[in-house]
């Protein structure tokens, strides 16, 4: 391997800072949902440069874009990175775009240097990796996965009944190769941390060593409308006091094991009617639950199941878990992350061994081939915010060390 | 007075069932919200009847419908009564329509016996008493009252941002006629209770002797967008959380105070971006108390400013209220009160007296003219809610009475 092999820092930057410019959010950061104008904006940008280094550019039928560099074995599965170019709602300019446009600038340093792989390596951008305006997140890796259909993609609707496969053909991003079912050599996914433990340890590199246990679940809860000045409280079932009860319960076990870095989440109140003059009836609380030891994760589920009588009588209402979900608690490749710590040794970078708390693509791909991430710090670890900040100085150890580790499979 | 003089029961129950048929809810009751088709087909139905019995119709310029029919001196302000005919997200079929159909079966009495008046005798349909839809409730009656304008009016905008004045021109509601401003001898509004206490009583009349004093706020809950995932506890400031804390509080203090009859409602809880992989950072709690004490109602009103620290310290978040409101709390006009008593004596019915609990346009109206209010029961107090139920013989002895009060009070 070239000894000073490195990428073109200021090209990268001046991708993530035109990227910066499409969906900008009031307050500095980024609002660019998925399958929006700005989104396609984007995409198109994402495209075009890609072109322009000479890759091919492929799209999937749920819009995920493969960016490909031909390797020297035509026969070879390719190796993939990337991550995703959509944002929150109120999101920051590095949350997934980093991985997709790092992933970019690897490839044109292969071709700046003349370097020919034996695989092909391709740089993907997954379709509404957020969730922030179809449920579920990472939604098109799930698919890609095989796990979910195309089917059921399409039939996910935004909060204003937007279908997501017709906004898909409203954007131009339907595309017509089938969803996955290809051999993959290996999954590569860069990101910030989106916490703080890089950026306070100042360690420029996280090995993503698995994936956080995560249990979430849907809680429905059930009262019954009525006048909200007559009604005597001995006959109220008001499903906001009996959801308020639940995220109180919620918030109350993450304290309980925050020693021990688990963390609780009372992220979505969904409430009807939800009028001032009338007590509502139903509603649905998302949450969830984290923590690295899974034995510890079951204790804070087993708190809540346990909590939620408690709240119902005091709510006054039916409480149910409705849905349940999980992810993490995986470990990523072992051959893959011994390409990424040789990386960072050839290059004299310190790392710190990292789960990763946040969902991402990653967790979807792991079971499809060997799948491995790599962590930038973040400022102070915000994220999710549009204050979400990093320097290049924070983006170059581990985009080099994503090369290296890259190439380094492509060529074995 | 005709001592046998009474209205046509299945003649008022036939409007009834009629109403009922427009704007159907998925349960039984009626969702009809302000200024949709189903109200200009409710409208444009009870405009028809008016006509047919030869009763003028005017509208003004909030869609606010008056039934006229005229008296033998035409230099007397005119005796209103009334109430809605819009109805609740999840409503019944009773609640205000009962109070606009009553007034048009006892012009149309009237008519049929022949009995001049000397004053007119009007009936009103007020524009938007609900805010199910634009807030707030009792929104025309207000302007009406000279508080606010038709200009502020119009600026309400419903969830899809539609502008009240937009919709009212849609459905072709948008009167000539100025808004308030005119000499009225009286007003009265006949209503179901809305509560429980008739129905319990087995009393078929309530005299409602004022309103319950009722205090409302709006708090708002500041914190900040992060991942879900990757941030520690203690940084986090989940304004959901935060809330939570507020509606508990407010419902403890409801508890504390119901052996007294007071009440307390988490009504409406607005969140931002409030999905899944985000925290959100603010969050708009609309909460009231209700007490028949005004000296305890301020004690209520105090408990929950001193809760407020507490919850901003356990959700972590700054919480703040934002607005304040307040309606009840008055008495009705002593000289009506005593035609609806004696028109209950002649009758023989027995009375209770009662304070209304929900807001009614009547307390907009009070300060206008000298204002009263009349109860019938309703099944199990049930209201803001499809179930809401009553029977022609639970409706006839207050609409009787009704009839005699207005005909002493046009006469007098």
């Amino acid at each position: 391997m070239q000894p000073n092999l490195a990428v073109d820092g200021d090209r990268l930057w001046s991708t993530l800072e035109a990227s910066a410019a499409i969906g900008r959010g009031p307050r500095g950061g980024l609002r660019r949902l998925t399958l929006t104008d700005d989104d396609k904006a984007m995409r198109d940008l994402f495209a075009k440069w890609a072109r322009e280094s000479g890759f091919s550019v492929t799209v999937d039928q749920l819009g995920n874009m493969f960016v490909r560099r031909e390797g020297t074995d035509a026969s070879q599965p390719p190796i993939l990175m990337g991550s995703h170019l959509d944002t929150q709602a109120a999101g920051g300019r590095f949350d997934g775009i980093l991985g997709v446009l790092a992933g970019l600038e690897i490839l044109r340093t292969l071709n700046d240097r003349g370097i020919a792989t034996k695989r092909p390596i391709e740089v993907v951008n997954w379709t509404n990796e957020e969730g922030a305006r179809f449920y579920p997140p990472m939604l098109s890796s799930l698919v890609f996965s095989g796990k979910e259909s195309v089917a059921w993609a399409d039939a996910r609707v935004d909060k204003e009944w937007h279908r997501l496969g017709d906004e898909l053909a409203r954007i131009g991003y339907r595309g017509s190769v089938p969803v996955g079912g290809r051999p993959l050599d290996a999954y590569f996914e860069l990101h910030i941390e989106q916490g703080p433990k890089l950026d306070a340890a100042s360690v420029p590199i996280g090995i993503v060593v698995g994936g956080f246990p995560t249990r979430g679940m849907r809680i429905d809860i059930v009262g019954e409308t009525a006048h909200v000045g007559p009604t005597p409280m001995e006959r109220r079932q008001n499903a906001l006091v009996g959801a308020a009860h639940v995220a109180v319960a919620v918030d109350d076990i993450g304290w309980r094991y925050a020693a021990g870095d688990g963390k609780t989440t009372a992220a979505r109140l969904d409430l009807w009617p939800n009028l001032p003059g009338i007590i509502s009836e139903r509603a649905s609380l998302f949450c969830d639950m984290r923590h690295p030891d899974p034995a510890m994760l079951e204790r804070m589920v087993a708190e809540l199941e346990t909590a939620l009588p408690d709240c119902a009588r005091r709510g006054r209402c039916r409480v149910e878990i409705a849905e349940r979900w999980g992810f993490g608690g995986l470990t990523f490749d072992a051959d893959l992350i011994v390409h990424l710590r040789e990386g960072a040794a050839e290059l004299g970078h310190a790392t710190m061994d990292i789960l990763s708390e946040a969902g991402h693509d990653a967790y979807n791909m792991a079971p499809v081939c060997p799948t491995a991430m790599i962590f930038t710090p973040c400022k102070n670890g915000i994220s999710h915010n549009e204050a979400e900040d990093m320097t290049l100085a924070d983006a170059l150890p581990a985009t080099n060390v994503l090369l290296r580790a890259v190439l380094a499979r492509a060529n074995r």
